[in-house]
């Protein structure tokens, strides 16, 4: 890890980002134009790239932007998403997913891309950056269309984990706010604890404690806490972050994006349907190009798994150049801002009393607390 | 409860629905438009409607095709969208809610329809009908816009209970095939069993113990299983009917609701950004209204309660004439195929093996398997 001692100096300076070339649908060019598009609009990136050198180099050097800025490492094995993350696990070494987040480990970069299969990711990313110290299970976070002026929500988790107690749903609200924090720049996150619409929450059990542990921490971790949401509330403007286990957000944000891609199916058989509804496509040609930037995938492509020694932003695995720059704007943005040190540092503030204070006895809390 | 034994001449004689006039946010007069609107296309229905004599007598006798058809069944109190469920149970005797559900218990009608409070129906449901023989948890199975040929899936649990065990889903894959048979006429339909879309599905043991259950029943039970789905198949066109607990399906319901909200927002700004857009807009509309109706809640109105002796067809709150049109169709189609009776027997069937064989100790099993 690097120093997070001097962040206004650090600005000034490039930040080094670790990308994992291969693994993606789309192959190494894909990856490669899309860090050339980042590179060209910002001249602080730097990139260490991770694959077989003899594809990745005739690739980078058609790129101006990229050639002076970009290392790239051997390594000659690839990932596949078919790969079981058992098998990636034992057998992994000196593959690019591998290297990528060794980079990472090394102190050489804060934040590792890649766009290869996400279970192998998070199971690499746990044995080799390893968990924060306190966090029992890291998460996946990802950004949702919503209607609050930002453009969007963030959500964890959506699928590290297919449980989470209450003092797991704890550390996601805070992972959460300080992701948005350094990620979308929000100072003051509002944070929604999912749940379902019925007065009577019988059961669930963990959703009633993790509501008193989140509300105890609001104040210090500087946080608003708004409380239970619904499913509704995700692409809404009540909450900026939306907090919940890994098999709920799973299933909702899939359940999201499948009703997103049927409406635009039956939008596009609308205006294919009478020569009237085709002309009226033409004139809405930009409105319409504008709506599906909007809502594009590629342009929040990149769940970011949080409560690890180190920060990895994971690429879909059908991403082209638009979708991974995207991506590793999202890991530009997160290095810059110190990011991997400001959560290390939020969440053993959490498991510890804020200001230290012998006299109340804050030793004896912290060990009784967890 | 009425009968079952002869649907084909029940067919012919008409069909009585118990109708709760009152509980919807546009009152007595939107519910009585829509039975109307039901009664002026369908020669066949009757209507027991529930609610102050003297509110109703003058809207129906304002209706034509009403007038002739319609009891009205005197009911002063009404069950309103802020009674917690636990007191209406307790004292909601001689509202219309109660009166609408004892239609039902007393087999005047087989299916009962409600605009008012979901918690509020769901409870006096349970407690006016009670469970079938077998049920532990009665479910509320909803119509979801797919891409499938019927336009829609059938998706269970939504949200009666947040809880359910494999022998819980085993019944909601019974019951949503049987009402995926009656109410949408499809012969076979094809079950999914709703899961994340990771490999290792470590956790959620139950999820597992059901899908061995639920795949020794689809031979018996005449329908398809296909295993495992992901949230995006809610919308897709893999499966007819999916199965969760209600605690998943309702976050997954209305989190596709808000993001296909957020769309048709984010769509009518597009077109009203520029004259051009405006334009586009006008000469679309035929097309965009076509679109709209796909995949209008109200022409899919109405979640079904299943699991009950007796069915009851729960219309949005905020339903107009059109949606309460749409659930009362409903719940028509329900009554006519003889729909509570097949369930009660398709449930009674999955308990018991299909063809008592006292030599293959047939009640022994039988008594071991539950």
């Amino acid at each position: 890890m690097t120093a997070g001692s001097d962040h206004n100096h650090q600005a000034k300076q490039a930040v080094i980002l670790s990308v994992d070339a291969m693994g993606g649908d789309q192959g190494p060019a894909a990856v490669i134009a899309g860090c050339n598009k980042s590179a060209s609009k910002n001249p602080e990136i730097r990139f260490i790239l991770h694959g077989p050198r003899e594809e990745l180099e005739p690739l980078v050097n058609r790129r101006k932007h990229l050639r002076e800025r970009c290392e790239i490492r051997d390594a000659q094995g690839v990932v596949t998403m078919e790969d079981k993350p058992s098998h990636v696990v034992r057998h992994g070494k000196g593959t690019s997913m591998w290297s990528a987040l060794d980079a990472v480990r090394n102190g050489e970069a804060t934040v590792a891309v890649s766009c290869g299969n996400t279970g192998a990711l998070m199971a690499l990313s746990m044995i080799r950056l390893r968990k924060l110290p306190g966090v029992n299970r890291p998460a996946i976070a990802i950004l949702w269309p919503s209607r609050n002026p930002q453009g969007f929500n963030v959500m964890l988790d959506v699928g590290a984990d297919i449980r989470a107690d209450e003092q797991d749903l704890l550390q996601y609200a805070l992972m959460g706010t300080s992701y948005a924090r350094n990620g979308m720049n929000l100072p003051r996150p509002r944070v929604g604890l999912l749940n379902v619409g019925t007065e009577e929450h019988k059961g669930r059990s963990e959703l009633k404690e993790a509501y008193e542990l989140i509300s105890a921490q609001a104040g210090p971790a500087e946080f608003d806490f708004v409380g239970f949401v619904e499913g509704g509330d995700i692409p809404g403007d009540i909450c900026d972050v939306i907090v919940t286990d890994g098999f709920t957000g799973n299933v909702a944000i899939k359940t999201g994006e499948g009703t997103a891609s049927l409406i635009g199916d039956l939008l596009k058989e609308a205006f294919r349907y009478s020569p009237m509804s085709r002309i009226a496509a033409l004139l809405a040609l930009t409105s319409l190009r504008r709506l599906q930037k909007r809502i594009d995938p590629r342009t929040v492509n990149g769940g970011v798994f949080l409560g690890l020694n180190g920060t990895v932003v994971k690429s879909h695995g059908s991403a082209d150049a638009t979708g991974v720059s995207a991506a590793v704007k999202l890991a530009f943005q997160l290095a810059h801002s110190g990011f991997t040190d400001k959560l290390a540092s939020r969440l053993a503030a959490a498991t510890a009393p804020a200001t230290p204070d012998p006299e109340a006895g804050g030793p004896d809390q912290r060990e009784a607390g967890k």
